[in-house]
């Protein structure tokens, strides 16, 4: 029978932080803790590295308050890595590892890029007929995992940079005599979910973000000047929500970030400058003050303004994976799954890693105005319970949040150290 | 007797806007519907351009519910400005139009600039023998007003800041395997008062920010390299606070932006961009891949996460205002008075405009550590009870804060339209 295998699981964390990302942690410690199919329950440090580099630590040995806190708790309690399996030898390595702890559950919380990872790991490991459970946990501030309807990360990403977008926004209201332009630089390189989810924000026409910019909708340069100029012209003011990923219609990016370091593992193209590339056309041409905001990554572990539907939904996915993995699931990533209906209600459901790993999901076309500026009802109906509820935050005597760090006892060291592959940059 | 002088009065708000410029507001007016001696209460539209341009509204035709709202929304309902008094003529404008509406109290709120320009209306007004009480009432997140113990909206800009540090610094220790620096930008031109507030964030070595850089210490590239070294050396990542008016020995700014609109009227400089001039430094000279995030305009209005104290004073300061001029005070700007002894007590008093507008109190020596990269204990406990308490925030039921705007009922002109001098850039 499926469920009675028995081990140790590894949980890792993968790719850029959310506020949320430690809640699905938390959620499948938590549940791992009830059940005694799962011997040793391992944290991975800093991702697959730690796995390669058997660089595992005791989540057992944690205070139980610490993890109930992770819920409160942004970025990556784990650390987490950029770092792309490529080569043979390092899937070789994943799996000598695991076999080593006698890790039966292998628990992978991140991306695209890391559902890849997790599936090559899975198909490895049964190839060498080694029986290994490898369940996904979705975490995108981007929200452009494939098969689900929202990624945990993605709610609370909208709700902080709704609300900053709310407040430079009264700002440029205010100083509109001076300063009657403003550029909110926010993160999606391929995708503008977070960009058009701050059109939530605009409530009445006058609010804040006037214009958005996302990828999904080349943008000429002609075409920000018209914009910007009518909407002087009826407000006296423009805000604009620009994600950094903007591409005009020969589809290069507005803006790139040169320099040594300007493209990780996975050739991703790092970008950031859009704010002040469209600051500075816009001076120049429209011929007003602008000011460019870039939050950076300070955006996407925001939990002191965190969704509480969104921690929620984290704890829930990881809570998932160790059901699913224990009842006999493997090669999956778990999935929320939105029902019909006008009252919102999510409940999880599981997609193949591998599918998972090959798609990306982009905004649909009926999300977006026709002027590809700004955002429909239906986008306003998809996102706003996905920031609904305030997450909790503990507050130090300091007057500022509480964040835990865990203790990080880590397990011996059963291998030899590992050789990574030549020619890699770390 | 001074205080039965009947009149009207004026309030306007001034300069770039704080969290809780609106609280002083709505201190002010509902301590004007306390007493007899004010007829109508003026909001002057854009800051002393309102009053040159005579565009002034009706306060006491806003609702109570709106005025009391005030206390949590963001930047300056009333609007803000950059204009500089400065010639004969428009000093000649302002008392004319005061004096046409009838107005016997003038509440000016704002930084050093807004003093100066409160200063010469009150100068103004008695060479012409007509009696007006003028009153500044203290803002400014960069906490650089003479005569204060601190200025309303520091706080509350600290809070914020410092839960950015803390947030983006969790996000750089769960990725330094990728990212191992990041720098945050932290408005503070000349003084570094936020930037060194941040520093309440690192409770332990290990926490963000692990180098901070302000104004009153000049700082060499070198030293930054230096600095950048040793802690990755103890931390294996390192994220620093930078205030954009960093300075070299040569007392240079680092970073300044260029373009058309990089003054304004007052000659300031507009600075931005220290973030990713030192990433730009940190990649080439240390070898590291740095992040810089630049929150710009936001860092200021972040009312979602203000200091519950900031709130509380900056509503005082402006009752206050509205106490004294009624009981025959002027020239003079309300100031927040720091009780001695270990628990926090604060009340307020007042300081002669023209001593306000004169001085500039940057951080003193001893909350700076020897090596120019750090604050003291000092510091700390200057600043802790500043950030105390989170401000109440309404939430709609979309999830985002609910700030309030006003209706701005404007009262008829009553005399020509103002002239501005020659030679205006507005």
């Amino acid at each position: 029978m499926a469920d009675t295998l028995r081990g140790s699981a590894v949980f890792a964390q993968s790719g850029g932080p959310t506020a949320v990302l430690n809640s699905s942690l938390a959620g499948a410690v938590q549940e791992a803790a009830r059940t005694d199919c799962i011997d040793k329950l391992l944290g991975a440090y800093n991702g697959i590295l730690g796995v390669l580099r058997e660089e595992l630590f005791d989540l057992r040995k944690e205070r139980a308050e610490d993890i109930e806190n992770l819920k409160r708790t942004p970025a990556a309690a784990l650390g987490s890595c950029r770092h792309k399996v490529k080569s043979a030898a390092d899937i070789e390595r994943i799996t000598e590892v695991l076999r080593a702890h006698e890790v039966r559950f292998f628990f992978y919380a991140g991306g695209n890029d890391s559902m890849d990872t997790a599936d090559r790991v899975a198909r490895l490991a049964a190839e060498q007929g080694y029986e290994l459970r490898v369940i996904g946990i979705p975490k995108t501030i981007d929200n452009d995992l494939a098969g689900t309807d929202h990624s945990p990360g993605y709610g609370s990403a909208v709700k902080f940079n709704a609300a900053q977008v709310m407040e430079a926004g009264r700002d440029t209201e205010a100083l509109w005599t001076h300063d009657p332009c403003t550029v909110q630089e926010i993160m999606g390189r391929n995708a503008g979910w977070i960009a058009a989810g701050t059109g939530l924000a605009r409530r009445v026409p006058e609010d804040a973000p006037h214009l958005i910019y996302v990828p999904e909708h080349p943008v000429s340069l002609e075409q920000v000047a018209r914009d910007v100029g009518e909407c002087l012209a009826r407000f006296k003011r423009c805000f604009i929500a620009a994600a950094e990923g903007l591409k005009n219609q020969k589809g290069e990016y507005l803006a790139e970030a040169g320099g040594a370091f300007s493209q990780d593992d996975f050739g991703h193209r790092q970008l950031g400058g859009v704010a002040g590339r469209l600051r500075e056309f816009i001076e120049r041409e429209v011929g007003v003050k602008c000011r460019a905001n870039q939050p950076g990554t300070a955006q996407r572990t925001a939990m002191h303004f965190a969704s509480l539907t969104d921690v929620g939904e984290a704890a829930e996915v990881g809570a998932a994976a160790v059901r699913k993995a224990v009842k006999g699931q493997s090669g999956v990533m778990i999935t929320l799954v939105r029902e019909p209906g006008p009252v919102y209600r999510c409940s999880t459901g599981t997609a193949p890693l591998a599918e998972v790993a090959k798609g990306e999901k982009l905004l649909p076309q009926e999300y977006l105005n026709a002027e590809g500026n700004g955002i429909t009802e239906a986008m306003k109906d998809y996102v706003k319970p996905l920031v609904r509820g305030e997450a909790p935050v503990n507050i130090g005597p300091d007057g500022l949040p509480l964040y835990v760090r865990l203790q990080k006892r880590f397990v011996p060291k059963k291998l030899a150290q590992w050789a990574p592959a030549p020619g890699k940059r770390k």
